[in-house]
């Protein structure tokens, strides 16, 4: 069902994704890229934005620490983007937290069109506009059934393809969805995570057109890395698994991932 | 003396800490609470400081990479927690390094009311108003027989509690003060290793009420979090060590640290 | 040829290092000044520039995640260290990137006095007002063997010594060019190794007026840890090579250094 060889595109082709994040996980975003074979830079001056937008094979937009000049800037690259025919990602954390979160994911979704939105539960319902008890960055409290709905509505309103984040993930296109059941229940606890996959589908969708097969290939890779990277570790810590995860995503290979795959296409 | 349950309840609360942080160390501090149980955010947008101000359980002020926004952003989240009655924390980074950080600390203390101050001993001897030879964001040199002295004077004249910490930590609430024997010396070879303890002080003061008890344990947990890492090193070195101290905090527990504190109360 | 007595005068004066750098890489660089001895200071406010720059020994301008506060900040913490006769280190990020950067670099040359200029070989080109195929903040494409014509050229130009790293590391003083092939080439899958590396010269020009000398043991130095780093890692992996990375900076010495050490002078 997923193109494994996608992972060797990936490497192959070494895609410049640029990012504009926040600082509390640039530097593992920037190494996670760098290990699967991707070429990160994160630059956030609004006088470079538009040559840096058209430069990039993706575009990664993450509003984990947002200000006025930041919005500006993600303007002024999502348009270069969209204007280049190169992808855009949105990572809208923590969307549900704030009215200003809110409202720059409002103008965002009007300004700028987005191959992919990737976030947790709680923020993709904030996006749909389904009341969520949202707490801080974390996922908060909902009805987690409403997944797939969720996924559904986002992508047909937003033409995109919408990526839920949990202990299952929930993938659509507006037509399909599609959940994976891999992934480490350490990965929640390494500040960044979601952030960081993210990051690794901007780099797969900035090597196909088929974004829907990218940001499954994506998922379920990093969720199996992360399960790999477990195993090798004596104990279950946080900190020695930050390590190990980071090193499996740079030895990751498609034969490998396709054995442990929890991937399934749900009927609707 | 230390009621080490408070280890238990940052666990099962998992409180929501809002910390306004330097980016040097703002990945090391969100790993680190998530690491014993507590949920960081860290946003910096004057506009949603407000809002997060008032529903985070603690909030947690740090000055490493101040700049006039920053100040903005400060006050608006110290006073809406003020407001809310949420506890503020205090790291004065470098206070005494330059005219600035020193201006803007005694408009901080003007403005917010804190719960705690913790800085080093140069840091708080310079809120205390004592001659320092300050260096950089190095504690620096002076006469380190001082510390209850300036504990005790800063936490009278902003009716806080104070915690100094070094070799020896040395807490006060304008009344009591307490000694923290504990700590491995390759704490401080890491970067942000006390901004982190600012943070976990938040944690601790946002699931209690009785803020000396609550900054006594934290810290004497963190010292002795610093002693069992080092027992799992091969040998003494600060980026394995920084792996293994997160690792740490994320299986420390009352019964383990109550073995090898190391606390006093001063007389005065 | 190299004077690795240098790494002990570093330790034992713990020379204080303001860098205005990227927040990408900013917990790692500090991270590794500790590790070598040194005492970093990361801070950014216009505000506290010109006391910075006459109080730290020597002053690092990073221009990875530029703004135009950033500038600002630059130029008056150049010209303060200028002023107080310390050593400005200047590593040019992926200058060949954007127009922003091209500008901002030339009026930084224009106006503040460097010791050192360290970059890739695509940086130093673009410095040089050679023709080169950049891409993001690598080094790109063009022809490697003109390293040495570009480090003299950009030496003599701007009085100053040129640092260009890569598989061999390129450094004049616009009169001798001398190589280093050290390194092992898990160095560049960390984000931010030249960065740090320039941090680590500013270090060793903070205790001498040598600087050819000092930017020759510093570059061999770290070229050669990273050497001694792999041989400590079970597998050739990223994330274990940057723990084991700082851990090999914080135990240098002279002695082992001198023993890989491959340091040539090239004649012109």
């Amino acid at each position: 069902m997923a193109n494994w060889y996608l992972i060797e595109n990936v490497r192959a082709r070494n895609p410049l994704v640029h990012t504009i994040t926040n600082f509390v996980v640039a530097n593992d975003s920037a190494n996670g890229l760098l290990a699967i074979g991707a070429s990160p830079i994160m630059a956030a001056a609004v006088e470079e934005m538009t040559e840096l937008g058209g430069m990039a094979d993706a575009v990664v937009i993450n509003i984990g620490t947002l200000d006025k000049g930041v919005v500006t800037s993600i303007l002024a690259v999502g348009k270069a983007a969209n204007m280049a025919g190169k992808p855009v990602v949105l990572d809208p954390v923590g969307v549900g937290a704030t009215s200003f979160r809110q409202e720059t994911v409002r103008l965002l979704l009007k300004e700028i069109r987005f191959a992919v939105i990737r976030g947790n539960l709680g923020e993709l319902a904030t996006i749909a506009g389904i009341a969520w008890q949202a707490r801080g960055v974390d996922a908060g409290v909902g009805d987690a059934s409403q997944a797939a709905e969720i996924a559904l509505k986002v992508a047909r309103e937003y033409r995109t393809i919408v990526a839920i984040s949990g202990v299952v993930d929930t993938i659509s296109d507006g037509k399909r969805v599609i959940t994976i059941e891999n992934g480490d229940e350490l990965l929640p606890k390494i500040t960044g995570s979601g952030c960081l996959l993210s990051c690794v589908i901007g780099a797969f969708v900035g090597v196909t057109d088929d974004y829907l097969d990218a940001v499954v290939v994506a998922s379920a890779s990093y969720a199996i890395a992360s399960e790999y990277a477990v195993k090798r570790l004596e104990r279950r810590l946080p900190a020695s698994f930050r390590v190990a995860f980071i090193d499996e995503l740079a030895i990751w290979d498609g034969h490998n991932q396709e054995k442990l795959a929890q991937i399934k296409e749900v009927s609707q």
